[in-house]
């Protein structure tokens, strides 16, 4: 069983690489817009702070997600010396969310709803068990290691 | 859920990594001996083509299993050049037996009996639609791409 877990989690992290591609993003730019998104104006470092990416990391991935406009940098109001990090609403969201959603469809083609929803409570229950945080792949604490030329191909894998 | 998937994957192959530097082994080479056990007197050739890992690797690992008594290399009778592999019975096998026992253990602490047959089912059935060989980690393709070095540390990341 956690040879089949680490078989088909390989195996979906590999594609989603590859779907991400295509936006120029890798697993773990997500993992960083999510967080943003999810509570916008944060600093760089809390959200480095809170994904686990190495600090030598996160200002480079934050590069790539302003140039490909998915994130914006603003001057934090009270301290000019930081940037709060807001999310581009709109198309750049969408795209995102498509390519989520046919990668969900494809992993899962084998499950029923039903199935799915079982198989969703069983895996965020041991998720639980096991210490992991929600939303967070343990590779982004290894970003830190590659050079910017690795990085994209091994963010989640 | 191909999230929870992807971080549930990594993090069990992170544990069983762990787990198996006390044998001096990694996950490829357990994805090896697992090959060599089922079939014993395969050539390395095969073993290789089996696993897919890179014919370049193959031989340093089969080195490594050799050197740590697990796998003996024994000339074939037919064609005195190739090498058969066969498993070494006994203790080693009990070592990793118990290794792995521990780690399913640990991972699927969360779950009961009939939840863990239930999980089992679903993701092998996934496996088998995503087309997935049966004992064949994505990660062991990689192989041959780093040095000796930074194999044991990627093998199945």
């Amino acid at each position: 069983m956690a040879f089949l877990l680490a078989q088909l989690g390989a195996h979906a992290a590999e594609r989603i690489t590859e779907r991400l591609k295509v936006i120029h993003l890798s697993p773990a730019h997500i993992g960083l817009l999510r967080v943003i998104a999810t509570s916008p104006g944060q600093s760089q470092q809390a959200v480095a702070e809170r994904v686990g990416v190495h600090p030598s990391r996160i200002v480079a991935l934050i590069d790539d997600l302003e140039r490909e406009g998915f994130v914006e940098r603003r001057r934090n109001r009270d301290d000019r010396r930081l940037y709060a990090l807001h999310p581009t609403p709109g198309e750049k969201m969408r795209e995102i969310a498509a390519i989520a959603a046919a990668h969900e469809h494809d992993i899962c083609a084998a499950l029923s709803p039903d199935e799915r929803a079982q198989l969703r409570e069983l895996l965020a229950r041991m998720a639980r068990q096991q210490g992991l945080t929600p939303g967070v792949h343990s590779g982004y604490r290894r970003l830190g290691e590659g050079g910017p030329r690795r990085r994209r191909d091994d963010a989640a894998s």
